[in-house]
């Protein structure tokens, strides 16, 4: 089959490799009917160093099961499944806790031996707990919002929910990716009364703006905090959801929080040591929350409004590519011509 | 007046000043009966730099009204009033919603022209808003567990309850001084399941026992995080409370807590930059929280079992002194003689 492998930063290649197939009596073998390329697939975009091997990509794919382990009991051949970026055995306590992202027996795409979404098929370890059956067919019109389930639309949840966004809470988004506009879609739907997103491109604001942002700051820096504190009579707002993941953002989060106020992170952070100490974070009691989302904690949550047509997270993908396409999508995330790709094998 | 001031580090002294008097309408002049060394008054002692006109100390009082301001409504002289750690109007947003220590027009002793606590008297501003008016005697044998009032079960308390502690969570504590025997009591008055002190000094680890620690871990360093993982099942605690403040304690919690979990400091950073990146915070979607403690917003909740001889927070005094001894009190909890030196003016 066909799959996509990035070499170093810059150099993404669909290739061939062998069919994937079912190892153990739990694992399922997975048609990818739509995948997409993820603002963090860009990390590596940018940094990774030759590997000479390639590394699979993608963790975000929805898609027909066609085969199954002897020991799968929730799933059959046919069956349209979404895909948590996460695969985890639905049973630990980790599991049953909703944070699934830490499950003892599981893992991710991409690694350990496990292939990546964007390629026309994926073994899935651990099915039952890891795999979400939807009642659509293949050229249903919901697919692209239902792939974000895989992973942008969860994650912006998981941001909200963590940084304790409920009704009356003022939040600030910092970041303008499809998860930034999907926390606010979040923060809307767990009843925030003032939503203020940071960004400055302005077509995805625009959705921002659709999606339930009350104001737009497309200011950065001091700038852009100076803003954001003018919008709320100086104090900045009770939650931030950073959707971004480099440290201007995580300064530009400290700087609009307020006190007593969290930071919640879904950006994957690309620094390691950052401001804690008494004036940052300590002194105005903050509190700094977030991590890798449990997405298939979420599935169950979200899924309903997304078949109901109530909220189309999937408004998100503004470009559509086959496997053939997929470096030209890297390249036009990269440039920010396309906000969010979405392949189709 | 005899009030103490500190000119660096080591060098304490207990000075005449002049006495204070009412200067705003909203003040109270308070006769202070009982006082107190903090741990973190040892901060000062150890790294103050020369300060030629000294720096006046403590910030934990109890004592009896001597004089009140034209403003004044809730208290009058002969009053005895625990005394929180930072004065606050109580009628801002932030003292309506519980966080004092970000009061609008707050601040804290020993700081802009307000005298500390080491003293024979204080003069309290926003009076109405700081103080807490308690029906005992001065010669009351609770007086030593109302004083706690003023900071470390407070803040013990607010550890706990920001690291949302409650039934069934498992707990670390880090640091046997006042406040981290005091996040102990606070844990199992909130109903923790196991709760783990790790602390070297066997006297204070009695008195943690007696307070509700289920289990005690005197080693340190990467020792004492096996021993913590050992006794859960090699996962950690749910909630970590870190009430020391050094670096080394902060990467203690990270190395005790559960993926999931919280780390809440009260213990005052001595560090501004810290790990949380994806190896350490995010990752495992550890929570960061805690900070200054907003006592006054707590004092109410806690008061009634100090009255009723529930629960003996004041036990962590093991040392009295008058002013004159102010001095060797320091020396005492610098050299970890003293747990916590009681001071009578």
């Amino acid at each position: 089959m066909r799959a996509t492998y990035m070499y170093k930063a810059g150099d993404v290649r669909v290739i061939d490799v062998p069919d994937p197939v079912i190892q153990e009596p739990t694992d399922a073998l997975v048609r990818v009917v739509n995948a997409c390329i993820c603002g963090s697939d860009l990390h590596p975009y940018h940094n990774l160093p030759a590997t000479p091997g390639g590394r699979p990509m993608g963790h975000e794919f929805v898609g027909v099961v066609e085969d199954v382990g002897g020991d799968m009991s929730t799933l059959r051949k046919g069956d349209f499944v979404i895909a948590p970026f996460a695969w985890s055995d639905g049973t630990c306590e980790f599991c049953r806790e909703g944070l699934q992202t830490s499950c003892r027996h599981g893992g991710f795409w991409a690694s350990n031996g496990i292939g990546g979404g964007q390629a026309e098929a994926v073994r899935v370890p651990l099915a039952d707990g890891t795999l979400v059956k939807v009642p659509v067919d293949v050229d249903s019109a919901l697919l692209p919002s239902l792939l974000t389930l895989s992973d942008v639309y969860g994650t912006g949840y998981h941001a909200a929910l963590k940084g304790g966004v409920r009704a009356g809470t003022t939040v600030t988004v910092i970041g303008d990716g499809a998860v930034g506009l999907l926390a606010v879609l979040s923060a809307r739907q767990l009843g925030a009364e003032r939503i203020i997103l940071m960004g400055r491109h302005k077509v995805r604001t625009d959705l921002g703006v659709e999606f339930g942002a009350t104001d737009v700051v497309a200011e950065r820096g001091a700038e852009g905090i100076a803003k954001v504190r003018d919008l709320t009579g100086g104090d900045g707002t009770h939650v931030v959801l950073e959707a971004v993941g480099h440290m201007p953002a995580y300064e530009q989060a400290l700087g609009v929080v307020r006190p007593g106020g969290v930071i919640s992170r879904v950006g994957v952070p690309q620094y390691d040591d950052a401001p804690v100490g008494f004036p940052s974070l300590f002194g105005p009691n903050i509190t700094l929350t977030g991590g890798p989302a449990p997405v298939r904690a979420y599935v169950d949550r979200l899924l309903p409004d997304v078949l109901d047509g109530k909220v189309a997270p999937g408004k998100v993908f503004d470009r559509t590519v086959d496997l053939t396409g997929v470096p030209d999508g890297y390249q036009a995330m990269h440039e920010r011509e396309a906000l969010k790709v979405l392949v189709r094998p």
